[in-house]
């Protein structure tokens, strides 16, 4: 399975490309960030960052479009520029019937470190493990793009579709995670 | 001119075109709501939305699209998706090169009303008397955006580029304007 994720910014967007091999491996296809020019109106912005979008997903093909979930409560000088980059990810993988996940940044964190609450350098290192290369990717949001795709790659079995499954038939790796997400996200519900 | 102006929003999206006519008037072209099931998911819905966005721009053919201002301030629960929807419209616009005008929900109110705190009703009936429609358009989405057309078509020459403009070049219409404006402009800064 060939997954893009997408780290949504107006300024630089995120994009990698990520292959799961057999053992739950997973190697580097691509990896970038799509730009925009602050000193243009928000249209022209929308319409560069789309534009790139589009030619990844042409030239890569993925099989599915990763891309983090947006909440209001994030930075509010940029949280309308993100939201509006995320929807027009979704709506590029729409147009061509590409199915959509969205992951939120706790559970990109738990996916590649064990832990929602990791610091952002923690899992860029890890995500350089994970696809064995030698120097971590460059702008963080490519590497928290390509923690994005892994992040759907790894993801439990069925964790979307059940996320109440039991915690017995889960394996070894999925509890770690499930623990992780499920500690992670506790803080923010109350 | 021709406007379409572009209420954003998930669920309904108001869609209105209005012509400008001699002597300050305006006339109703179209008005409508494109709409997504809240059953669907994310992506789905901002397809479909896009889709019919993209209908009427193509039959409708405007000089200008007139797209709500959305702040991060606004309701929480939706504010995700209307600022995805209102990228999307913009997006379709700059695709087809076709300028886009942001205006805030108090320019609107301003230009139709002289009151940029004017109620949601009194914008309404406004709307139905300039446009000299028998009765006020329904959804309120749809007449929101006639609204958005008609502050377009009414904003002060040159108001966006030359916001610093003496008060004495101005019209008595525009005067009255730029007041309602001012005014209602002053709490949300400090």
């Amino acid at each position: 399975m060939r997954v893009l994720g997408v780290d949504p910014g107006l300024t630089r967007c995120g994009l990698g490309v990520v292959d799961s091999l057999p053992g739950r491996r997973a190697a580097l296809v691509a990896v970038g960030v799509a730009r925009s020019s602050t000193e243009d109106d928000i249209d022209r912005r929308l319409l560069a960052i789309a534009e790139q979008i589009d030619e990844w997903i042409d030239l890569q093909a993925p099989d599915v479009v990763a891309v983090e979930r947006v909440f209001a409560q994030h930075n509010v000088s940029t949280v309308m520029g993100t939201a509006q980059v995320a929807g027009i990810a979704m709506l590029a993988a729409a147009r061509r019937r590409i199915p959509v996940a969205l992951h939120t940044p706790s559970e990109v964190k738990a996916a590649v470190t064990g832990s929602g609450r990791a610091e952002k350098a923690q899992v860029q290192t890890m995500v350089a493990k994970i696809l064995g290369l030698a120097e971590v990717p460059r702008p963080a949001d490519a590497a928290d793009a390509l923690a994005l795709a892994i992040c759907h790659l790894w993801r439990p079995a069925g964790a979307l579709a059940a996320p109440q499954r039991s915690l017995q038939a889960m394996t070894s790796a999925q509890r770690t995670w499930a623990a992780a997400e499920h500690a992670a996200r506790r803080p923010t519900r109350g």
